[in-house]
């Protein structure tokens, strides 16, 4: 098929031009597993609605999703408890970095939205109020969106992540103390630094992002995940928020709702269409794959073809 | 056509279900000119990228557009000077209040987008530095847009804003001591408060905003306004911060790029489709209409369209 | 001898005359314990440089005295290490709430002063680089700086401290992410909230501060604790920042430096003539003691002597 | 006599101990005026409650005495309208740079204290309600506190800062925005600018403040300009919020409540004993003469005297 033929040259033409953009960034640092990934890995996958796949580089090598994760963890609790949501998180882009505690003073412990961290960690307290088990209710899910089994934690990445984390602590507890987390933070925390410690390859993140570009059902079990209406607000979230606070930038390059995470990530959906995911470590200031934003911008620009 | 009766069916609907959210809100009180307008007045107008225009309620009415005229202004910059807008003006939603001046004092002068009145102010002062005789040629530029040369300044408003601008006043002189504004200030705020008393109807709006949906092309005069590429981004920046510090919220409930002004008008468009304007002058607390918001909300859900 | 009679009477008159003022505010309730006690309560005791002591009310009753033991860890540290300590805390007023961590954000987690919560944590920390048992030390060195062995901690009120204290598990897991706190944070805070629940009366608190209006000699002992130079710095410190975001009122109203507790105490001191305790458990909006601080304000006004 | 002998000499020392600190910093360059004075200058005059005077340096020579000027304007206001001044202005240090607009922001237009510029800005306006004529009431009022009809206005320096001063102008507007100013900006500021490019020497200015040390007596005239108890709390506002954001470390590093402005000058006193001005125009960081500081803190230490 011909329009195959063009995705696969275009993922490769990308790989060419853009990989090199990740020495003007340096991969995360501020946990030993992270630091250690050599910033020349490169990938992209590409899925289509009706299945066909498309990839290039490192492909199948598994790392860090990291803020990604975001995403699967927002999608359980906003399937289960729907618009409650909203009580305990807004739905605004925050203005000041992923995880500042200025914006929750103000707001009383309101974090912003569920993809900055405070935001995230709520989520992790609703995940223990409503899943029986969430860290293994959280890997089913993930591996079914995925339609792949071996999707795991890595354990050296959570147990790093806990020692180091006190930032995350300190937004835990200062939601605490507005009443805005519901179980001890030791409980909620270990749901949330679990959660960034899934591996996954790009083509395995393309495939469980692919339920948004199909209006919400899971294209390998045919479950609807969200309907259509959340399916649009999810992707209105990813827009505005996904990418810290280079959300409005990435926005305006690119053009797609996406989500970024400092693991090196990216993935995005153009709806009704396609899902696209990018992994280059070295990250820019802001936190974001330098090479993987280059990509992605590139990628909606050769093609004419985004949101807008 | 099934088509164009299906819409102006809808549109009836909008204004049958949405006209009394108005009660829940009230009109800018903060000059005369805007107190006066009555609550009671309700307009949209739909035209499709083919020309088949739709309205209902008060669309020949006119008023004041107010902060809509931040995407006029925005565009003729941009089009003229391209990427060297950014070196003033950053494309970050604010994470604020549309006057609030935290921001700028943090970030050294350099307003976070075109679309707070900061932005805008810098907008108003590239005008100075490139056109000749700013105010005729908005005028003119906004009038070839409409395909209307009746639209004009309402110069009651614009004397009345003058008068009481204090916080715009601060904000243009804030933004000159760090050097990010080159003409007087008094000139810069000539143009910012005649831009904000432009009068237009939402049939008018509509129009005027077409060549967005129609990939930068004036479809009037064929003309391009901006490039396709320079036209996605646009639209982008009016997804996430079109609505002041609502832009966020209204792009989980509508999923449409939109500008909204304190006059109570909102426009928006669906990229390829078409351009629909509101127009309801109750606010809300965040200074955006009401009852307009709550039309375009179920516009994107009854229609199940939007850009997600 | 004539001076004594006048003080007696005078701490009677400010009693009859302030007490009533507690009903304008309300006893902390964040913790049963302090929450449960009885506003009605009020004291007052001042001792000379001589040695001379007055009381008037429920001077004998012992209450928790909260963040005035900030002045003691801030002495017993400020002794061992001297100027050190101002790479890790800095000496200008918060301008902010005791609990803010809003300052620390812009200020890379070095807190403004060692009297807001923030600061009095790192100090905390130090006592536990530079103390074999800094629990058992500060107990001794209080009760020596009171001439008196009975003080001692109330286990109740720091268990509750602890239980509730999210803001300052916040603050110290936030601090310790810019690296300025060195311990584990349960190790620090334990220190913490046990110095904030030694109790004492206000005839022991007026001794326990009477070696700084006698130049840094404790009159009990003949000990110096701090050299004429640090007791004047310690003192400035106290006038700028020892009654939170009310410091400024206070000076201004007063004219004494002084350290507030949210147990409803507040401790004095004029330079090189007395040392003034007032008790009473209603506290205005800020935190400080209502009738506490009306009583100092007309202790000095009556006496017309203050530090200016 | 031999005390002044002492004193005489001791300024001697400081001056060749401190005055070469100054090439630590550098003038003030905002304006020409200011940017053109010789950083070799230094001056320190002293004059005892008993009308002993002594001086070093060139303390005959005239320098702009900027923010000294808002312990004039203020004393003027105060003393005609007392307390109401406070329903428009606070009295706690800060907490942020002296022209900080985020402040004003959070708490509507109040500024913090009447040395901030915003404070400043509104005692100026206060003074266009209480006097005919402002600008030569307040020099009648600082030539007569300081006995000498030779001190004028430097009209070269006040329209500089008019032309420069976009800062000022946003605060007086942003101030207007909230209702805390009364009169046309152009006018309040007028006064400003105005009362800022008074010139006078450190003879002039240690008279000037003397009747702070006087209990509030005009020592030249007897005439009474603040009662003893606004006379402390006027000392009080010195000290906590005399020298911007370093109120608080020079509290606690000199320990005197004092004024100091951007022309070098810092003028401070010990009540009921002397008034003591220093001048030496380089600036640290801060906005503080740094020989200044350094030269007022070895004068306190070496003779063991200050308000604590």
């Amino acid at each position: 098929m011909k329009i195959q033929t063009d995705y696969q040259k275009l993922l490769e033409r990308l790989e060419s031009e853009t990989k090199s953009f990740s020495k003007l960034g340096k991969p995360a640092d501020y946990i030993p597993a992270l630091a250690k990934v050599s910033p020349e890995l490169f990938a992209i996958s590409l899925i289509t609605r009706d299945g066909n796949a498309f990839a290039t580089g490192n492909h199948t090598v598994p790392f860090s999703i990291q803020s990604i994760s975001k995403v699967f963890t927002f999608t359980m609790v906003y399937r289960k408890i729907g618009t409650a949501i909203w009580d305990r998180i807004g739905r605004e882009p925050s203005g000041t970095a992923f995880n500042s505690l200025i914006q929750l003073e103000h707001e009383k412990g309101i974090p912003r939205n569920p993809f900055i961290n405070a935001g995230a960690i709520v989520v992790a307290d609703m995940m223990l109020e409503h899943c029986q088990n969430p860290k293994d209710q959280l890997l089913e899910f993930v591996r079914s969106l995925a339609g792949d089994e071996s999707i795991d934690y890595n354990q050296e990445v959570a147990t790093s992540e806990k020692a180091t984390g006190h930032r995350n602590y300190a937004l835990a507890h200062f939601m605490k103390s507005f009443g805005n987390i519901h179980h001890p933070v030791e409980e909620v925390l270990d749901v949330y630094f679990n959660q960034c410690a899934i591996e996954m390859t790009t083509d395995q993140l393309s495939k469980a992002f692919l339920f948004l570009a199909n209006e919400g059902i899971n294209p390998f079990t045919s479950e609807e995940i969200l309907n259509p209406s959340r399916t649009k607000r999810l992707q209105a979230l990813m827009l505005t928020s996904g990418l810290y606070d280079e959300s409005g930038d990435f926005a305006f390059r690119v053009g797609m709702p996406a989500k970024s995470g400092v693991g090196g990530g990216i993935v995005g959906v153009i709806p009704r269409q396609l899902s696209l995911a990018v992994w280059s470590p070295a990250l820019n200031n802001r936190g974001n794959s330098i090479a993987g934003i280059e990509a992605m911008e590139r990628f909606t620009t050769y093609t004419a073809n985004s949101v807008f």
